[in-house]
C-alpha cells in the first residue's frame, strides 16, 4: 500500500494538470496528476494533525508551489485541486466533522482552508470515495464504466461508480461497504460505532481478529497462533501462519472471504457493477502473492455462488492496482470531474 | 395495489404524451401520461400470456389508438412508449429472457414488437424498476432526487434512483433489492432462486409463511393460526389474526419488519437515498390502515438503529402513493427520460 506510481515525464503530460491532496492521520500525500490521469509529481509530508488543518493546508500549498517550479511549469497549468480526508465530514459545507485520526483537525472549514491556500478551487470528497474514484480513473477499473471498491484494513470502506460518476449520495454516505449488514442475529458482532452484524465487524481487521480468537478457544484446536499473546495475534501473524501450512489461520482467511464475498453479493444485487476491486492493507499478501491470490480466488468463488445465474461470470473481480495512490489521484481526478463541469 | 390514479383531463395536459404499458401475467395495464407525469388515459386488457408477445403486442397498440381518439388528439402527440415486462431480460437486445409468469413470452424482441405495432419509438425496462421511476416521479418520491423502491409480494423487489436516474446497473439487475443477503449462516433460507439468507427469503410471502409456520410449531405455542391448514395460511390471514389481537401473528409481522430494516440498512449505507419507499401487495394494510401504519413504524424504527448516527431522521420512510399504477406511469416517465436524452 505504499505509493507505486511511475512518474510520467512532464513533456508527456496532458494539460491542464490537477492536484490531488490525500490527508491521512500521520501523512499527507500531494500529488500533480495529468488530465490523463498519470502522476507527473508526487511528495509526501507529515499531518501534524495536533497543529490543524490550516498550517496543515499552508504546508501542502508551499509543497505544491515547490513541485509546480520543480517541473518548470506555471502555476496556471493546474486548473484545480482535490482535497480527500477521512470521513465523518460535512461535503456541502466542506468541513470535516470529527474524524478519529484527525482530533487536531474536528470541525475545520478544509474547503475553504486548503483552497485559499493553494489559491485554487478545491473539489471535497471523502478518502476512500477519492481511492475509488482512482482505481476507476486510472487502475484496475480504467477499463470499466461501473465499478466497485472495497478496501480492507483496520475498517472495511470502499467507494461506488455508476456509469462514471462516483455515488456520493444525499448525505454523503454513498459507499459506505463496511456498514452494510451480513448477519441478521439479534446476537451479531457489533461494530467500532455500535452497529450490529456489519461487514467491517466481521472483516475489518478487528472483526478477523475477534474470529480467530474465538477459533483459538475451541477445546483441542491446533494452532501456531495459540502460542501467540492477545497483543502479538494480527492479520499478519494469521497469514504467516497460513503460509507456513496452519489450517486454522488459513480456514480464518477463507472464512474473511466468505463473509466479504455475503457483502458483495449485496452489493452486487444493488448496484450491479462491472467490476468489484479489493483493495487496502488487509489483502493478504495482495495481487502476485499465492495467499493473496487463494483469498481473492476464493471472495469470487462465494460470490458467485450467491449471485443471479446471469450475472456469473460477467463481474471482474480483481486487486486494486493504485495501492496508497489511490486517494491522491482519484481526488485529482474528482477535481477534473468538477472542472469538466 | 388496483389503479387509483385519478386522470387529469386532456384540456389540463401538458405534452407530448407518453404511452407506459406494464406488462404482467394476467394483464397488461396501459396508460398515457403527460409530460409532468399526470395519466390522462388508462386502460386494462388481458395478457393472454399463452398467445404470445407479438399478440399482446398487437392488441396492446389497438387500446392505445382506442385511447388516443377518445382523447380526441392526434397519434403524433404521444412521443414515445415505455413497456415493463417482468425480468429475467436483456435490456440490451430488448427481449425477455424465462420470466416465470410469461412462459410464452420466453425470448420474444418485446422491445421491437411493441415499436412495430404501435409505430413508437419505445423504452424497455424491468417492471420494479419502471414502478420504482413511477413513483419517484409523480409518486411518494416526487420531492426526492435520491429514492429506494421496495416492493412486498410474492417475491421482494423493487428499483433505485439516483440524482434523479433510475440505476439499471452494468447488466440490469440493479435495485434487484430482494436478493441482498441479511443472514451469513450456512443454513440460512434459499429462496426461489436457490439463493441462501436472502431478504426476499425471508421477507417475500413465502418467507413469511416459512416463518409464521416454523414459530407454530414450537411447543405449546398459542396462537389462531394454528387451526388454519398449510394451504389457509396467507399473509392476508397473519394480518387478521394481528389485527384480532393474536400474539404469534403480531410477533411474525414485526420480525418482517426488523429483517426488512437489516436489509434497508444495507441499502442505505450503499446508495444513501433521501427516500425509502415501501409498496407492493404485502403491506399488511398499507397507508392508513392500524396494522400497516403499525408495520411502517417498526421498520422505521428498526432501520434508525442500523444506520449511521449522523443518517438517523434524515432518510424519510414512508409508503408508496401509486399503488398498481406505478409501473405504466413509470415505463412512460423512462420513455420521457430517453426522449429527451
Amino acid at each position: 500500500m505504499t505509493a507505486t506510481a511511475t512518474l510520467l515525464p512532464i513533456d508527456q503530460a496532458t494539460f491542464p494538470l490537477f492536484a490531488g491532496i490525500d490527508v491521512g492521520g500521520t501523512n499527507i500525500k500531494i500529488g500533480l496528476v495529468d488530465d490523463a490521469g498519470h502522476p507527473v509529481a508526487f511528495e509526501k509530508i507529515h499531518t501534524h494533525q495536533q497543529q490543524g488543518a490550516e498550517k496543515a493546508a499552508q504546508r501542502s500549498a508551499e509543497k505544491l508551489t515547490e513541485m509546480v517550479a520543480g517541473l518548470g511549469i506555471e502555476p496556471d497549468q493546474v486548473a484545480r485541486a482535490g482535497l480527500a480526508t477521512p470521513g465523518p465530514m460535512d461535503l456541502a459545507a466542506g468541513k470535516v466533522l470529527q474524524p478519529g485520526n484527525l482530533p487536531g483537525w474536528h470541525f475545520s472549514p478544509v474547503r475553504d482552508l486548503f483552497s485559499q491556500a493553494t489559491g485554487l478551487p478545491v473539489t471535497f470528497a471523502n478518502d476512500a470515495n477519492a481511492a475509488a474514484f482512482g482505481e476507476f480513473w486510472s487502475g484496475a477499473g480504467a477499463e470499466v464504466r461501473n465499478m466497485v471498491l472495497v478496501t480492507l484494513g483496520t475498517g472495511v470502506g470502499g467507494g461506488i461508480i455508476i456509469d462514471g460518476r462516483l455515488l456520493v449520495g444525499a448525505h454523503g454516505a454513498g459507499g459506505e461497504i463496511g456498514h452494510i449488514v451480513i448477519d441478521c442475529r439479534d446476537d451479531a458482532t457489533l461494530n467500532s460505532l455500535n452497529l450490529r452484524g456489519t461487514l467491517e465487524g466481521y472483516c475489518g481487521a478487528y472483526g478477523v481478529l475477534a474470529r480467530a480468537r474465538k477459533a483459538l478457544e475451541v477445546q483441542g484446536v491446533r494452532s501456531s497462533l495459540s502460542d501467540l499473546t492477545d497483543d502479538a495475534l494480527t492479520p499478519l501473524e494469521i497469514a504467516k501462519a497460513a503460509e507456513a501450512g496452519d489450517h486454522l489461520a488459513m480456514s480464518i482467511i477463507l472464512e474473511t472471504a466468505k463473509l466479504l464475498a455475503i457483502g458483495m453479493a449485496s452489493i452486487i444485487h444493488t448496484v450491479d457493477p462491472e467490476s468489484v476491486v479489493i483493495g487496502g492493507a488487509m489483502t493478504f499478501g495482495g495481487d502476485g502473492h499465492p495467499l493473496g491470490e487463494r483469498f481473492l480466488e476464493e471472495i469470487r468463488l462465494q460470490t458467485t455462488e450467491r449471485i443471479f445465474e446471469s450475472l456469473r461470470g460477467e463481474i471482474h473481480m480483481d486487486f486494486a492496482r493504485l495501492g496508497g495512490d489511490a486517494g491522491f489521484i482519484g481526488a485529482a481526478g474528482l477535481a477534473r470531474e468538477e472542472h469538466l463541469g
